[in-house]
């Protein structure tokens, strides 16, 4: 239905979703990102059919956001882990996490899983943050425009 | 292809992408932030088929991400707008757009849009904070678990 449609689109989020949009896709990117590492693991852990799992797989290790690496020769078999790419999808991965524990749990369910920062072990927030006045900035106050040539006179070390 | 499997998964990235994983959603939620809001300019801006673009609005819709505002009574017309919920899907979507502009342009291609700070113009990066130790927390340095029943003791007031 989607056909490569997006291609011609010059816009980041369209790229990023021809790149891993499809809902299975970041699925898998998630559990990858939660430890697992083998086709069956990933088979079981979604529910998803054999061949779909190995198109999906495919079509990440061609995007980049996910490398294959062996772990037997006899049968030859491979463990799929995040490259660096991938690894900075955890977080639109996490801000999706953290829209639908705000907004689609039912009432009284708590969030299932909690992004902790490793060293003091407190929540994780993702959020918005402004290069120039280096405060964390509400979303109210975020507007997305077209880029300019040059960067914005307030970045440029002002 | 996908169905309803997600419903059984009690995640809440599977929810988020049970409301607006399908890539066409996400491109109209990210229209509707760029000030799209009537159904032919939506139709024209994204090349979608009428009856796609109305399934795709009506399930945004009933999944509170946007609302229907009349904008004439002979003929009946609607705009869509985000409920405040659908508001809050621009920081994942930001967020999308970023990874895209780091990994997904082609060679020396700027990215297409900047998210910007309303009040001092300074770029605005989407990132991880920590409520605990109050810093800017690197990627490397976010795990995701599943939650405690209580609040982590470094989010108690410590």
């Amino acid at each position: 239905m989607l056909g490569r449609t997006y291609d011609e689109q010059v816009c980041s989020v369209a790229r990023a979703l021809e790149a891993v949009g499809e809902r299975w896709s970041l699925l898998i990117v998630r559990d990858v990102h939660l430890g697992l590492h083998r086709f069956e693991d990933l088979r079981l852990e979604l529910g998803i059919a054999r061949n779909v799992l190995t198109t999906r797989l495919n079509h990440l290790v061609d995007a980049g956001v996910l490398e294959r690496r062996p772990y037997s020769d006899h049968p030859q078999r491979w463990e799929y882990h995040l490259t660096r790419v991938g690894l900075e999808l955890g977080l639109p991965i996490v801000a999706l996490m953290q829209w639908g524990d705000r907004h689609l749990l039912e009432p009284g369910q708590r969030p299932p899983r909690q992004a902790r920062h490793r060293t003091c072990h407190g929540t994780v927030d993702v959020g918005y943050s402004c290069r120039s006045c280096a405060t964390t900035v509400p979303a109210r106050e975020v507007e997305v425009l077209p880029a300019m040539t040059a960067p914005a006179a307030a970045d440029r070390g002002a």
